[in-house]
């Protein structure tokens, strides 16, 4: 690509711009976990990390690198699956987890502003502390607000609450020759040119560096109940999803689960889950202001599982009950990788009533490709997570059968009307299926944009649809 | 701009597409509503006007035009404020007005599909007659819901359900080389690629022409409830609005409005308003799935409104009164238009809690300016309308004073971080407010967007943003 590669000269300036040494890591001082994320197998060092701590900051070395032409790659916690943190051609790591300040709460408006380094576990606390609500419920509460906007993660309320997208009104972006801009703000409605903010949330730090967010609240409901419905087979389970969607009535949430992925999540946490003696699960959450709201909610949902074949309903309405349930749900993903020796995911989202066609496809893919995997997921809102384990396969054969295994999935899911992704992104790992399952004309249009941002390309390469 | 000049051989090849030539009008048979929008001095004929039927027309239509080099624009029912769909270099003029076909409810999806000519009040009765909610309520109801997509259109329900932009899950565009895309789907979720649909919704016809669009619904709520409360004067009114919304009660809607607009609408629609004794007033509206739930959110609201020195609080509960409040509201732009030989308009946002700083300034500006200002409004989403009437100024004085009028609007809207559109949109006739309040190296990352879309920039040029 021709790109500058960093030396001496270039670190000189950065430590002229960062005071504090301490913040800048170089060569061996750089720590192994800057070289990945969290679960792909895209492996990469930067030439040097960077922990910023203000716009500025950012604003100084973007400039440079942009002039220079250095590649540069953000990165929030690391907690990415799909590598898009990774430094493919090396050069400057901004590490924004030190920008990490609340800066300012406005009641007036409903809007909450942050530094992007803010965890999302610290923001939901801090809102909800002071009776607001900030609906993205991602399973990884330690991701940065930063990262959360850049894949535009979606989580287990997206089915009333919709997703990051939709909570995000103002971004300051550092743009990679380094100017400093503002997209949207604290205006509920905006018809004003572009929808440059909608275009950076989901760039996967392709485009600029989001060095604020100001977000939307909510107030925070003043009740939530969760329902736990065993069903005799997965199937059942999933196919009373749609019927749940169409009785129209609203819940937060609607899981699916199977015991085996529970049994991992059990033994993971060292603690019981409320239920696992039956095949597979929907896992349902209501919210509201009332307990009467709630329950007219939920009556008919309940009635529509029994109807469905059902074989109990399990009500957990005090608080213990319903953390010990969601911290299992949260703890899937670890559960599973817990108990392989390594593994690999794919994050496809088809429309609601084909949940059931995809879900039964992955459950039954063992057959045709000999490996084993896991899924559970967004039943209500089209979005599954499947993993794929390798257990004790030769770095031959899983590459063979994994490889089999996920072009079989997505091309499921191109045949339903899906797309590759549901919140996590494509990054680099998912880099080629997001090129087979796209027009060409669409990609084009992409790489123009890319362009029009970032005409040196210096800014996240290779990822996303970059060769 | 160098395009190529529309004549009698282009002609030929738009009858050989389109075989009922009573779909085609050419030169003297274009009626002169083909010229303008509904309020903008924007004035231009196209050269043929093409009153398509299905998507396949469309993009033969601007494959030809892009291989020939000749301007199109689409225009759907010609609603719009600010000369979006005039055709500044004449060419060709799509009308989608004939694609207007509901072509699927998927209920198991909560989706709607239609064509783009479809109107919203046509898709309102659709689905309500179904029990399921479109929320985005625009003012005008005979806009299609290409148009609504278009300039991403607000409405009324802004404040609790958000707009257009929010309900749009899937788009079917025609690119200006004719190509044919699908932008999202009905995935609920998706991270995959940049926020194409995002960038479409908003884009004013330059970046492609919608031929069809999946659109979100909801369960109808079960019941509405509005109130009227009457203010002893416009800034106590106003003042109140914050506290409405810190409150944490989510009203579906908070419009703000005066005695003299409320006449004119008595006098434009013949018909009496339940009570115009005050200077001012707030409309709420709020909905729910039963009675308790919403006498519940808005008793707490009447309480802070009494507290803030309102004289009354009218409730109607019954469809007629609500019916005929909301009629009324619906109708103030036409009122207003009414009561003056001719008028323009501004639709600032600003931050909800500096609606009242903005309703103030425009509310003294006329001392200022010398010019008749009437104004009301979207209190709970900041979303202003204000219009400088004519009346019986010369040509000069006009222009003079209503460019003065407007200047200091967007001057005080930019102070207060507001944005030169909440929900009309740019068009042609606002482009020089935009020019004057967006960043440059926005507007230059726009013009290359437009470019990865529009190479020879034949749709729609000289707008939003474009010289």
């Amino acid at each position: 690509m021709g790109y500058k590669r960093f030396d001496e000269k270039d670190l000189e300036f950065i430590y002229c711009v960062i005071g504090d040494h301490e913040r800048v890591l170089y060569g061996e001082n750089i720590n192994e976990e800057y070289s990945h994320d969290e679960l792909s197998d895209t492996v990469s060092y930067p030439d040097v990390v960077v922990k910023v701590t203000s716009t500025e900051e950012v604003s100084k070395i973007m400039k440079y690198a942009y002039d220079n032409n250095i590649p540069v790659t953000p990165r929030g916690s690391g907690t990415g699956l799909v590598g898009a943190s990774v430094p493919m051609e090396k050069g400057i790591m901004i590490d924004t987890s030190l920008m990490n300040h609340v800066l300012e709460l406005d009641e007036e408006n409903l809007t909450i502003t942050v530094e992007p380094g803010v965890l999302l576990m610290e923001l939901a606390a801090y809102v909800e502390e002071k009776d607001f609500f900030y609906p993205p419920d991602p399973g990884e509460k330690s991701a940065t607000i930063g990262g959360n906007i850049s894949t535009n993660a979606g989580g287990m309320r997206a089915v009333k609450y919709g997703v990051t997208r939709d909570y995000v009104r103002g971004l300051e972006v550092v743009l990679p020759n380094g100017t400093v801009v503002n997209l949207g703000g604290k205006v509920v409605k905006n018809s004003t040119g572009y929808a440059l903010k909608d275009l950076m949330i989901g760039s996967e730090g392709t485009l600029g560096i989001i060095t604020k967010a100001t977000l939307k609240l909510l107030p925070l409901p003043k009740k939530a109940i969760s329902l736990l419905i065993p069903f005799p087979s997965l199937e059942r389970a999933i196919r009373t999803v749609p019927l749940i969607v169409k009785s129209k009535s609203i819940p937060t949430a609607i899981e699916f689960m199977q015991r085996e992925v529970i049994l991992d999540a059990e033994k993971y946490l060292g603690r019981k889950f409320p239920d696992s003696s039956a095949d597979a699960y929907l896992l349902l959450k209501f919210d509201g202001n009332s307990t009467e709201e709630i329950e007219n909610a939920y009556d008919n949902v309940a009635k529509i599982c029994l109807e469905q074949g059902a074989l109990d309903i399990f009500i957990s309405d005090t608080s213990e009950r319903e953390e010990s349930i969601w911290k299992a749900r949260g703890a899937f993903l670890e559960a599973i990788k817990g108990s392989t020796t390594y593994m690999d995911e794919v994050d496809v989202v088809v429309p609601r009533n084909r949940v059931n066609d995809m879900v039964e496809y992955i459950h039954n893919l063992y057959k045709e490709v000999d490996v084993r995997i896991k899924s559970f997921g967004h039943a209500g809102d089209g979005n599954l997570h499947a993993y794929i384990l390798r257990d004790n396969l030769s770095e031959e054969e899983w590459n063979k059968k994994m490889k089999d295994a996920m072009e079989k999935i997505y091309g499921k899911a191109r045949e339903l009307e899906g797309q590759v992704s549901g919140e996590h992104g494509v990054g680099y790992a998912k880099k080629e299926y997001l090129l087979k399952s796209m027009d060409p004309a669409l990609i084009e249009i992409m790489a123009g944009i890319k362009k029009a941002f970032d005409p040196k390309n210096i800014l996240n390469p290779h990822k996303i649809f970059q060769e």
